[in-house]
C-alpha cells in the first residue's frame, strides 16, 4: 500500500484510482453512476491532495472543510475518496448500494463524512451557501466545496445560490462544476461551452476559472486560486469527459446511471486495482465553536381578552427567543414585515438572513446552517413555501433540525386571494418525514410553540394567521407538542368539535350557540396537528359519538384527515363531518371569506345540527 | 371622453390616468398594492398605445397579443388598463377586491383578458415563455409581453425562463422589468443598478435595453425595438419610481400593498380623474389557429400475463395519442429515458420540449401552452415534481388543463435511494383543486389512463412505477375517472383491501395466501385515487366490516386517506388499517424495500391477520 507523496505526478494516479472503485463498486451493485464518477475524478483527486482540510477521523471537527455532492449521483466517486483517505475498507466499498448500507444510491448523512442529503439536483450548491455563510458567522477558517453537475446548472435554485453566495461575499465557498456534456438523456444546454457558464456565473459575481478538468497541475491551480480568495465565491468550469479513461464508455451516451458494460476489462483499461492511501491536509487551526450562552426564556404576554394575531404572537416569541439564544437565527423570504420577523431582524440585525425572494435558497440556507450548529427559523408566507416543497423533502432526508413558518394560512387572510392563501400547506408538511406540525390560535400560543420549536429535533412547522383572533390562554398555559386543549366539555356532550387555528374561535361561537339551543358540546383545540392528540381525540369521539373537525385549508392532508386517521375504526360508531375549504376563493373580507367557504360559526352550527339529526 | 390621440404625447396623460385609477380602486377597496402600480403606469401607458395589438372584444382571438403581469400584485394598474381601453366601466373598476367581484387582488382568468393566475412571484415569465412557444408553434404572429418586477428576479425560476426563452429563440417575448428599486420589506438586491439586471439577463443571451421607465419616449422606443426583434427575446429594464407622482409615497418605505394615506390629496396632485379612452392596435393579421385533425386512437396492448412497467404503458401509450391527436405536446425535465417520454421524443420531435432539469420552467411552460390551445402532457420523476409545486398550486388557480406524470414512485424504485422516490406526490396532486389523480398497477391500465388523460379538464396526475409488474388487464379493458376494479370478491368476503399501483400485485399474491387460509378477501385496484370510486369502497366496507390499504407512500394524504374520507362515519362499525411507508428507506432492491417498508405482500397476509382477529 503506497502512500502518494509528490502531489501533482500522484493525482492522475489517485484519479485513476478514484476511476477504478467507482467502476468497481458500481459493478458489483449493478447499479450506479460510474460515468458521471469518471469525469470528476481527477478534479476530486486534486482536492484530496492538498487544498481539502480535513480530519476524516473526526467528521465533526468545527475547522474541518465541507464537501457537498450536489451531483449526488457520483457517489460511488465520494466512497472512492473515502476509501482513498482510509475512512473506509475495500468490503464497505462493497456493500454500496445493498440493504442495510450506508453506503447508498445517493449520498446521505447516515455516513458521518456526509452533512447533506443529496441527489435532487440543484441543492447542493444552495445548501452550501448555507454552510459557508455559517462558517463565516461561526469564525471558522472552513471552507466549503460543492461538486457540481453540468445539468443541474439548468436549475433555478443554483442561480438563487450564484446570487445570494455573491452577495453576501462568501469567499469561503467554492462550486466545482463538472462539465461532462452529457445528461442523462442526451446532451446538456451548453454541452462543453465552459465559456457560457463561466460568462453567467461570472455576471453572477463570482470568481471564475476555466481548466481542462483531467490536468492535474490545472485542477491544483484552479484549487488554489479559490482558497485564495477572500471576498467573492470561486467557481472552477470544468471541461470534462463522462466514462473518461475506458473507451467504450469515454464520452458515450446511453450509459448514464449503469455500471460500465464490462467492467473487469475496464478496470484494466484504467490500469488496474490499486490501494494508495491519501494524507489529506489537516483542518486549518481554529478554536472550536462555543455555544452561545443562553439566558432565561422571557415570552410575551398578551392579555387575555384582547385580539392579536397568531404571527404577532410568533413574531414576539421569535424575539424572545432570540434574546434567550444567541445561536437562533432567522431567514426571511422578503416578507419580514408580513410574517412578523421584522422585529427579530430589527433587535439581531446580525442574526437575520434576508434571502430576499427566492424561497428555495432560504430553506437550503436553513439546512447548511443547521450543519455549522446554528438554530435557524425560516419564515415566509404558507402559500410560497410550496416553492421550496422539494428543498423540504430532502432535509427531512438529511435529517436536518429546522423550524418553519408559515404565515397568511387559509382563507381568512381575506381580499388579497387566493395566490396569496396558504391552502395545501398542512398537507405538504404533515407528510413529511417525521414533521412537527404545529397550529396555534392564540398569540400566547403562537409564542410559546415558538419557544418550543427551538428545542425540536426534524422539521417543525408553525401555521400562523393573518387575521386578528381573540386571547384565550393565559400566557402561563403549557402547549406541549402532541397535546390538546379542551375548551368545552362535559360527560354529557353530544358532538366533539376540533378545530385549530383561525377555526378555534370560529367554534367557541359556534359552541356558544349550540348550548344554548340545548346541546352541551365538546371543543378541543388541536393546535399540534401532527403529532395529535390521539387519546384526548378519540375519548371525544367515543364520548360523543360525532366528531366535527373545522379547517382552514383544503379537504385533503390536513386536520379533519388527521382526526379520521387517529379515530376511524379504532372508536365505533362514530359519525364524522369535515369542513374545509373546497372551492376557490376570490378576493373578499376575512368573515366573508369563511363564511363562503363554509368553515365559520354559522357553518359549524348548521354542520353540528346535521350530525346530530 | 377624450380620445388620446397624438401617441407619445399622450403618455404622460395616459400614465397618470392610470395612476389616478389604481389608487382610486384601492382606496376604495381599503387594500391593494397602488404605489407597485404607480411605478409601472407609464410602462403599460407606452405599451397600450401602438404597441400591444389586441381585441379587448373578443380576447380569445387567436391573433391576441398576450399580456401577463408577473408582479401579480400591480393588479390596479391592470384593472385601470381596462378600464382605459373601454373593457370595463367605472363600476366595475370599483368593484376591486370585493365578494363576487372579479377584479381580485391579484389577477385571475375569471376574467376574460387574463390568461393565467399570478400573484406568487417568478411565475409571470416563465409561463410567458411557454405563450410565446405555443404561439411560435401555432404560427400565430402574437407577442407576449410580461410585466415583471424587480424583487421578483430573485426567483430561480426567472432565471430558468432567461435560460430558456433564449435558448427557443422566443424573439416573440418580450420581459418589461419594473425596477422601482423597492420591495415588499426594503429595498431590493440591487436597488436602481439596471446595468446589474442587464448584464446577468444579458449574459442568459437577451437583448436588453435599459430605460428610464417614466420617460415616454424612451419607453416607446424600447418597445418598437422588443417589436423589431426577431430571434432573441427581449428585456426593458426600467428605472422607476415606486409611488411615481405622489410626494407622500413616491420612493418611500413602508407604503407596500397598502392603500395611499390621503387618496383624494393624491388625486388631486396625480391631476385629477380623467376618463380618456385607448384606442389599442388591432391583433396582427392572422389566420384563425386550427385544431390538428385527429385520427382514431390506437392504444399499444401487452399481453396478460406478460410483466411490463407502468411507465412503459404510459410512454406507448403517450406515443399511441401523440399519433392520434396532433394537439398533443410533451414536455420533459431531462429525464425522459426514465420516464419513457423518449419515445414521443423520437416519434415527434417537433412536439417535444426538452425543459432540461427545470421543473419549475417545465410546469411553466405547459401552462402557457395550454394557453395558447396545445394539449400539453409534462412528465419527470414523481419526487422532482414537488420542486414545481407552487406552479401546480397556481395552475389550479388558472383553470389550466395540465397532464403531469410522475415516474419512479414509492420505495420500489430500489437502490437509486431516498432522494429519488416519490412518497409525498399523492398527498401533494390530491390537495390540489379539482385534481384528478390516477394510478395504474398494469401496462394496459396505464396506457388507457395516460389516453383518457388527454381530454380531462384540470390537472391531472398519473403516477407511473418503475418496476415491471403483471399485466393483468386485457387491453380492451376500459377505466373511467372515478372507476375501480375490483379484482376478487363474493359476497362472503371477510376483508376488504385497497390497493393501487404497485401494491395491487402484492395484494393479489396475499389475497391468494389468505383464500388458502380459508379467509375469503375483496380486492379492489383504485386506479381512480382522487376522485375514489367511493360507493364501492363504502359497499366493501359494509359486506366485509374490514378495510385495509396498501401504498408505496407516505400515511398522510394518499390512498390510506381517501379510503378512510370515502368510508369514515358513513358505514358502522368498519376496522381499519393503513400500510403505508413510515420509514426513511435505504438502498436496497425493490422487493427488499417493499418489504422493509411493510407493504409487500407478506405484510399485507399479516396485517389482514391482524384485523381478522
Amino acid at each position: 500500500m503506497g502512500v502518494v507523496d509528490d502531489r501533482i505526478s500522484g493525482l492522475a494516479e489517485l484519479g485513476q484510482q478514484l476511476r477504478v472503485d467507482a467502476v468497481r463498486a458500481s459493478a458489483r451493485a449493478g447499479s450506479g453512476h460510474p460515468t458521471s464518477s469518471m469525469s470528476a475524478a481527477d478534479l476530486m483527486a486534486g482536492l484530496l491532495s492538498g487544498h481539502l482540510h480535513y480530519d476524516f477521523e473526526h467528521p465533526q471537527r468545527p475547522g474541518n472543510d465541507r464537501l457537498v455532492f450536489s451531483k449526488g449521483h457520483a457517489s460511488p466517486l465520494l466512497y472512492a475518496m473515502l476509501r482513498a483517505v482510509g475512512a473506509i475498507d475495500e468490503e464497505r466499498l462493497m456493500s454500496y448500494r445493498r440493504l442495510g448500507s450506508d453506503l447508498e444510491g445517493h449520498p446521505t448523512p447516515r455516513l458521518p463524512w456526509v452533512d447533506v442529503a443529496t441527489g435532487s439536483l440543484g441543492q447542493g450548491l444552495p445548501i452550501g451557501v448555507g454552510m459557508a455563510l455559517g462558517a463565516r458567522l461561526s469564525g471558522s477558517p472552513a471552507r466549503v466545496w460543492v461538486l457540481c453537475g453540468d445539468g443541474e446548472i439548468a436549475e433555478g435554485s443554483m442561480w438563487e445560490a450564484f446570487a445570494s453566495a455573491s452577495d453576501l461575499g462568501l469567499g469561503n465557498l467554492c462550486a466545482i462544476v463538472d462539465v461532462n456534456r452529457l445528461g442523462q438523456t442526451g446532451p446538456t444546454r451548453f454541452e462543453w461551452d465552459t465559456a457560457a457558464y463561466a460568462a453567467r456565473i461570472g455576471c453572477f459575481g463570482w470568481h471564475t476559472v476555466e481548466i481542462d478538468g483531467h490536468d492535474p497541475a490545472e485542477i491544483d491551480r484552479a484549487l488554489a486560486a479559490a482558497e485564495a480568495e477572500q471576498g467573492r465565491p470561486t467557481a472552477i468550469i470544468a471541461r470534462t469527459r463522462k466514462g473518461k479513461g475506458v473507451a467504450a464508455a469515454e464520452d458515450k451516451e446511453g450509459l448514464h446511471g449503469k455500471p460500465l458494460p464490462e467492467p473487469e476489462k475496464a478496470v484494466v483499461e484504467l490500469g488496474g486495482v490499486r490501494s494508495a492511501t491519501v494524507r489529506v491536509s489537516p483542518p486549518r487551526p481554529s478554536e472550536p465553536r462555543r455555544r452561545g450562552e443562553t439566558m432565561p426564556l422571557a415570552l410575551p404576554a398578551f392579555p387575555v381578552g384582547i385580539t392579536a394575531a397568531t404571527r404577532d404572537g410568533f413574531g414576539k416569541g421569535l424575539e424572545a427567543v432570540g434574546e434567550s439564544d444567541p445561536d437562533v437565527l432567522v431567514l426571511d423570504g422578503e416578507v419580514g414585515d408580513s410574517t412578523r420577523t421584522a422585529g427579530f431582524a430589527k433587535a439581531f440585525p446580525n442574526r437575520f438572513v434576508e434571502c430576499y425572494i427566492a424561497e428555495q435558497q432560504m430553506i437550503a440556507a436553513a439546512v447548511g446552517l443547521h450543519t455549522q450548529g446554528w438554530i435557524p427559523y425560516a419564515a415566509t408566507f404558507a402559500a410560497f413555501l410550496t416553492r421550496a416543497h422539494d428543498f423540504l423533502r430532502m432535509a427531512a432526508i438529511s435529517g436536518s433540525d429546522l423550524r418553519i413558518v408559515g404565515s397568511h394560512a387559509g382563507v381568512s387572510i381575506g381580499r388579497d386571494g387566493p395566490s396569496q392563501m396558504g391552502l395545501e400547506d398542512l398537507a405538504m408538511m404533515r407528510a413529511l418525514w417525521r414533521s412537527v406540525v404545529l397550529y396555534p390560535c392564540d398569540a400566547n400560543q403562537a409564542a410559546h410553540l415558538t419557544a418550543t420549536m427551538a428545542d425540536l429535533p426534524g422539521i417543525s412547522y408553525l401555521r400562523t394567521t393573518r387575521a386578528e383572533t381573540p386571547v384565550i390562554y393565559r400566557e402561563d398555559e403549557l402547549f406541549p407538542v402532541g397535546g390538546s386543549k379542551t375548551l368545552l366539555g362535559s360527560p354529557h356532550d353530544r358532538i366533539a368539535i376540533v378545530a385549530a387555528g383561525i377555526t378555534v374561535s370560529e367554534s367557541l361561537k359556534a359552541a356558544e350557540q349550540l348550548v344554548q339551543d340545548g346541546v352541551p358540546v365538546r371543543l378541543i383545540d388541536a393546535y399540534s396537528v401532527k403529532p395529535l392528540d390521539a387519546a384526548v381525540v378519540r375519548q371525544a369521539a367515543a364520548d360523543t359519538g360525532r366528531v366535527l373537525t373545522v379547517e382552514d385549508h383544503r379537504p385533503v392532508g390536513g386536520l379533519g384527515d388527521a382526526v379520521l386517521d387517529a379515530v376511524a375504526g379504532r372508536v365505533p360508531d362514530v359519525r364524522f363531518a369535515k369542513l374545509a375549504v373546497h372551492g376557490m376563493p376570490g378576493s373578499a373580507g376575512p368573515a366573508e371569506q369563511l363564511a363562503a367557504a363554509g368553515i365559520d360559526a354559522a357553518a359549524i352550527v348548521h354542520a353540528a345540527q346535521r350530525l346530530l339529526a
